[in-house]
């Protein structure tokens, strides 16, 4: 693909980017937690749970891009420390999005790992942001973003001097309306032979409807994905975002189970 | 989903389809061959090689939907006593496309699954006539439908008298131009929620590059698949169609060792 | 645009489709009526109303294409007779749709113009159908369809040995839901450019919503359409089918005032 | 449409979106230039064309969002300084796009009007920021944008306080690959029907391709936009971004004739 530097496979062994006890490229990882922080029990609840499940990372919003203006935006700050809180007792690493360049440095001293989400994957002045740091970025790819577009935006990251990304495959818009989204995972394969990065799924944003998203998971799993990002709630329609597709701490715990199943298996098939 | 009558799932068993030692919808089954029957020689070839890798049916077109008028069209009905022929020595059944309405009945002489291509998925002419008739139909879904659109297209089949359908998902259309088109793999769990019938993928057509068709026949197995279809040749680069895409039988043979070794792995999940 | 032969601009003059009084790519025509005829008086009446607003053609459906096969599909026989007398008492020649290459020859006995529709676009049966007929075929886009295959549909006809293809926009299938399709305008000057046949407009279908359908009317006009084709009942809410996008007469008459205004002043313009 | 309070139509009479003597929402206005800012001598050269031409304001990147870090970024401080040149010289007002909420502020100070372009329509941040401002913003719709979420970007601006809102369709990204992406001119009375606010076109970006811009610009008009905003450059094969698709003047010049014309034909049936 023309016009990656950094980011193409070329003959680098596979990137495997370390945040804490994460290791993303290096075996099987799931981040998991609610959509958004909404309180500091909330938080701790559902951070047990995915802790118990087995999940390797805790992932939370502080800042949310809202279609709307007048829908909930985040707890910001408090947000932040509640997630802080959360590492402390857990010990599972932080994930959690910036939207504005001028927070990059602060809210990097509170958590592990930074999302850039889908709607600014173009967000010139984000990417060369999170670029200058060093942690660990997680990159969803643009709804309406091609595979070429998404890996260039991975490139400013590399070139601003941040070696450490995860790509995240969340679905793109198409004129299918069953799913929320059509999670594209053809997306894993070809990130896999473009570029030497970890690449990871997000099947709860990819199909919008809990029922798909164990399917779609072990789907991912079996294509090749590094590790899965899933939204879990414990009281899910209660949520202040995000109500229909969190699953429950039960299912979660089963899904894990199953998705560590189908990678050993598909593991030893090579 | 609305106005499905016979299609939808409701208390229903599961629907197995069965076409001589092909069952849909119970197991795994996988249907391989060339895009095009170009020769007996070259079909045989093939037939030998796809049967001696564990395929469940040959797949070979004899009427070519071709986007030029002046592409190569199909041998017709000399294509199907090759297919014929093929069968006899193989015992595989016989999975070949039909186009026009006036060729239902007579086609099904010599074959055993007609198909109806994603070009045709709304030719309501042709949907009523294979309704009609016995054989049983693998339907492709549009690159361009909507599942609830392709799901009331074999309402129109089993409204006819046919409750024979297995439904296919072979790519859609977006803007992405990495893959040919974007296979939809999470069809595979709503046509399971919606519908009791058999539900395969086509990783050939729906990836369109040969390093894209391990990985997604994987991921469309976890993703609950009843079974495949794979364009296979002996010498691709000669093909007269799709030549860029279709395996050679060693690496065919490869894919279904594996595709198996999945299979086995998420039915020991439930 | 590779491989168009006959369709291909070149160095011909533009083709000028003649249908009785019709004239297509030769001063702007408009063609209207309902989307299915219903009963001799519902038709008689549109017709009447669409001759008065200043129509050149009367459309009207006899094969339906619906999505369900629980839904209307056309009364057949009995709406060509109905379209038949319409004819004789205004003088308008007729388009029609027909879907099966079945039904081309005898259709071609009651109407002047044969529509396929956008679901057949790609039914190289009923292309090659129509392609040895006479009479002019109205080729409406695929939802799907990009330019090029569109105009190698084109090419399946006239290389067929009928050069009388009238090409229509009808909108193609996005992610956006505010209008029920998104009318490519551009395919009308693109059409232009790449080959010499007739190009019109399809804002019923293209826009699937009443408000835009002037609007959307006078910008074809502007880019070079050469004629229209709109839906128009007197009864919209009893329609049998598209109840929500067809034109009263009244409003018919003014769009038609309007188009042709705007058309002069754009005639004027080179 | 559900949610917008400050940007809905309601009652309220449209708005006129005014800088200098570029009023937005009366009449018709044409907003020309290069994509970038280049040189002293290549912006003063176009600057001076397009007033000749009849252009109304002068657009010209400093901060250029480009797929590639590689790739030209504008010339930043010295493009500003240089667009406040030819403003100074020829009286039009100046368009020019910011990226970077930490820029709002003081590129406020060199320009009349604030660009967010379409990359970034749901940057929010950037969105609070032009919000807070006084300088009128042109809202870019996304590539990938639904015109519902389009709205609610403004409905952002509005609720910040900034209610000086151009909205702008450039094209959304389909799967035809005639033109660079697919202008969806039902925006136009979609956005008419929906909002107070002034709407634009740029044909430039949402065709990609010379031949397209004029009959898209004429169809605009019609459709009811109440401007155009359009890349001219003196040395299109020179430029440094978007070469293929930039006007000569002269072009411009015929363009801004006939786009008046029909403009003027269009008021007149009303």
């Amino acid at each position: 693909m023309q016009g990656l530097k950094l980011t193409a496979r070329s003959d680098k062994p596979r990137t495997v980017v370390e945040a804490g006890p994460l290791r993303l490229g290096a075996g099987f990882a799931v981040i998991a937690g609610p959509c958004s922080v909404e309180s500091e029990l909330q938080l701790l609840t559902i951070a047990r749970a995915v802790k118990a499940a087995g999940a390797d990372a805790l992932r939370g919003g502080a800042f949310k891009p809202r279609t709307s203006p007048y829908a909930f935006q985040g707890l910001g700050l408090k947000a932040l420390k509640i997630l802080e809180k959360a590492r402390r007792e857990t010990g599972l690493p932080i994930v959690t999005e910036v939207l504005d360049p001028r927070d990059v440095s602060w809210v990097s001293e509170f958590v592990d790992v930074l999302q850039v989400g889908a709607r600014n994957m173009q967000n010139f002045s984000l990417l060369k942001e999170v670029g200058k740091g060093s942690r660990p970025v997680l990159l969803k790819r643009g709804m309406h973003s091609t595979i070429e577009e998404w890996l260039n935006s991975a490139e400013y990251i590399l070139s601003a001097g941040n070696p450490r990304v995860i790509l995240c495959e969340r679905g793109i818009r198409t004129f299918e309306v069953y799913s929320r989204n059509t999670l594209d995972l053809s997306a894993v394969p070809a990130v896999r032979e473009l570029t030497h990065l970890p690449i990871i799924v997000d099947p709860t944003h990819g199909t919008g409807r809990i029922s798909l998203i164990e399917p779609m998971s072990l789907a991912a799993v079996a294509a090749g994905s590094d590790g899965l990002i899933v939204e879990v709630h414990h009281h899910p329609e209660e949520a202040l975002s995000d109500k229909a597709q969190a699953l429950l701490p039960a299912a979660f715990a089963a899904l894990v189970r199953r998705v560590r199943a189908v990678r050993s298996c598909v593991e030893a098939l090579s």
